[in-house]
């Protein structure tokens, strides 16, 4: 049983955490005056029941603290889980979103930084209510269990590299430093500073719509690229600048960590040399390119100014699985089919490894394209071996066969999730695009219903679950969710 | 440049085939007393101008008759480019079908066994034109390279298997007897007579409507798997003891043909223990139950025979890769959307592989799914090595790969057949679907557009010629084709 004691230790510590962070809403909820018995209770009260259950789950102290890498997708999988639902509590107790299966979607789309909303007012919401789901994409973006990392003392070494493994976005993941813990504390003040830079801008530039709230919500939604907005038309109404400063960032919080630390200590030659960033900054060029072309000739909006920003805008925030929208594409102002399309595989691909986006990673993608060229060279002269390079070295046969097995079963539950919400009888696009923006963690689809300017209301309790599996599932990268299947990573050593 | 003689007298070869096939349908017109400045002439100058060319291509013989792995794949995609091309001559020539691009993407169609169509009007077409669009899914079934290797005496055992891999949909291609001209033989002869005993039931059945020229061109159809049909409702009029034979003998050429063969030579058991075939069996058991229930609870038509009907016509059409439709399932009796995900699932899965069908093979679905079972295994418990095994024997880990690679290729190249079709500005539903149907060779996709009672015609040329190769790449199982990219596979030895 000694295992099982060290996976209810450790997601105990989890919702201790989540505990804490549920004191930033109440306090928000105290300086806005929110009326007592709603939302004020509603934070107190989640926070203290959250944080005597985490406790509880702490008193019992397993003998070793070593944890085996199919205890770590448990690990990393149950938190996941545990944060969205313990984080809906506060949602349903003040009175705000009743339903448990919305609230329980709403903080799965938090902290999986998806940015689907089943809210149909966001307007009307309590700030303190806008406040916890904009935290939860500043939390989950980073990746909860890297934050414990990065606090907690650093004693179990070996172990903490299988959660950070498990929890991390990529096909490979590395540490900057020797020290895990170290690495986490590197990755969170480059997270932090980034993020100040970010409100700094968006607060001290000139738009007035941008005041000390919307600054602080929206800097948390860039930087965990999750795309919860504080007004009904998401970015619309903001300031030409307050949108670009937006999509710049998001193009920042797009890309891996890594290479911010690299330029940090100087080695910018790295930098420049690496292929995914040159696939990012090529990718979002081209998009860019496609649709302000196709927006231009079609003259979908007046300006070519116009054209470009809601071109940028959209293609940086899909790209980087953010979600904010500046314009309703599939709405007031429907995009040619072809922008359409470009959104889809954008949202697909999602941005780079070792950043706070989600979707399928350009560095797979890049991989996965050169496995293809490779076994076309292989069937035309069978002799010859070819080795697959990455920003000019060879990667391993195991990044290969992880990133094609991640393809298949990407494509799997996307279609799986597909199928189990077409129970509700909406129409394909709706139903496809819904599961890839929520696998992706990117946030609104097409069509009207799932569309930038629609939400997820309309779903039935059972599509919504499958829905907030879905986001969980493709935040965790698949496989620590579909490990809970297999029982044996629940046997006692 | 010996191996350019090689290859030039192969598919002059193919060319000869061509032109007297073609002397059929001229038969047909003349039979039926066609205008003699229409289909005669154009027949007649077809076939005399493909076997003079075919013949011209014969001249140079090489010295040897050795064909390496990249030759046979050169050979193969150029045989089925050129069958197509030289097919749809007669089609511009007799003014039925005037527009190139319309010509060649109905006789694509034709010899890829796909059924999807140009035609607004099929019922106004002269008889010779409409055989010989269901005389190339006859032939295109079995695979033309494979007709001349049962036909021609066999000098050249080793390179042919080359060209038999390189033309045989499925992940393993194998030799029933030890001669490959024995087994291509044998797969004809079962072939032939299956298409006889399927014409004998139409034709000789009580349906009014099944004339003998409806009898031969349906059987002819449903043999190679097309669904060219020769009524404009495709098989909607005929009477439910046709339908019947024909969703029958769907499912039959939908089975892997060395089925048939073990089971002539007595090895029931053999049979039995195959797994491809269980899986092919349930899933047509699992979709026909999912789509019956739906209507019937959804009251679509009136009776349960005409649900149980209408489920097992469209199943067995579709997971067989016809496309022919007993009823309008996207138009004037809309089937619930739970349906058409169905529909699209064993649209992409396709039959068995070393049938008729095209499709993604359900070995191959079956390899994948271990294959994603066992990483997940492997996950959880790391130094254990877990085997795949497909009917009882250890499937060779180069063919989990290649399936592997294959699901990754089928979905790039359904994506950029989707995006370069899209530039037509029509729907997303009608252009993956189109796209889908076509690499699978199925017929009909999903909407009003390109449904079982739509048809291609509305197509811009750019994007007929695309949906055109994309069902030739689909029907050689897509890397054959992408050799011709590989400049090296075109390289004198």
């Amino acid at each position: 049983m000694n295992n099982y004691k060290n996976i209810i230790n450790t997601i105990g510590r989890v919702l201790q955490i989540n505990s804490i962070l549920m004191l930033f809403p109440l306090i928000v909820a105290i300086i806005y005056q929110e009326p007592f018995e709603t939302t004020i209770v509603a934070f107190a009260s989640a926070s203290i029941g959250t944080f005597i259950i985490g406790t509880l789950m702490n008193i019992l102290k397993p003998n070793s603290h070593q944890i085996l890498p199919r205890e770590s997708f448990i690990i990393v999988s149950l938190s996941w889980l545990l944060m969205a639902l313990f984080g809906a509590v506060p949602l349903m107790i003040s009175g705000c979103v009743p339903n448990f299966f919305d609230a329980f979607f709403e903080m799965s789309s938090g902290f999986t930084t998806t940015g689907s909303s089943i809210l149909t007012n966001v307007a009307a919401m309590p700030k303190s209510i806008l406040f916890w789901r904009s935290l939860s994409h500043w939390i989950g973006g980073m990746g909860v269990i890297v934050f414990i990392l990065a606090v907690l003392p650093d004693n179990k070494e070996g172990s903490n590299m299988h959660i950070l493994r498990a929890e991390s976005p990529g096909p490979q993941v590395g540490k900057l430093v020797s020290k895990i813990s170290a690495t986490a504390r590197i990755l969170y003040l480059i997270y932090m500073a980034l993020t100040v830079i970010e409100f700094l801008l968006l607060y001290l530039g000139p738009d007035p719509k941008m005041d000390l709230f919307s600054s602080i919500t929206l800097s948390f939604g860039t930087a965990g690229t999750g795309g919860f907005a504080v007004l009904n038309d998401s970015l619309a109404s903001y300031s030409p600048y307050s949108q670009y400063v937006i999509g710049i960032f998001l193009m920042i919080f797009g890309t891996n960590f890594t290479l911010f630390y690299l330029l940090l200590i100087g080695k910018f030659k790295s930098v420049f040399k690496n292929e995914e960033l040159r696939l990012y900054l090529g990718t979002i060029v081209i998009s860019v390119v496609i649709i302000v072309i196709s927006l231009w000739t079609n003259r979908i909006y007046p300006t070519f100014e116009e054209c470009f920003r809601h071109s940028f805008l959209q293609v940086t925030s899909i790209i980087s699985t953010a979600g904010f929208s500046t314009t309703d594409y599939c709405g007031a102002t429907q995009w040619p089919t072809i922008c359409l399309m470009v959104i889809l595989f954008i949202t697909f691909t999602g941005a780079c490894a070792g950043s706070t986006g989600g979707g399928f990673k350009l560095s797979r993608v890049n991989i996965l394209f050169k496995s293809i060229i490779r076994s076309i060279k292989k069937m035309v002269n069978p002799r010859k071996v070819e080795l697959i390079k990455d920003s000019g070295s060879i990667v391993d046969d195991d990044v290969v066969k992880g990133a094609q097995n991640f393809f298949i079963v990407y494509i799997l539950i996307l279609f799986v999730s597909t199928f189990l919400i077409s129970f509700d009888g909406k129409d394909l696009v709706t139903n496809f695009t819904a599961s890839l923006t929520c696998i992706s963690n990117v946030g609104p689809g097409l069509g009207n219903i799932v569309g930038p300017a629609g939400n997820f209301s309309s779903f039935s309790n059972f599509s919504k679950f499958v829905l907030s599996l879905t986001m969980i599932t493709g935040r965790l990268e698949i496989f620590p969710m579909l490990a809970l299947f297999d029982y044996k990573a629940w046997k006692t050593r």
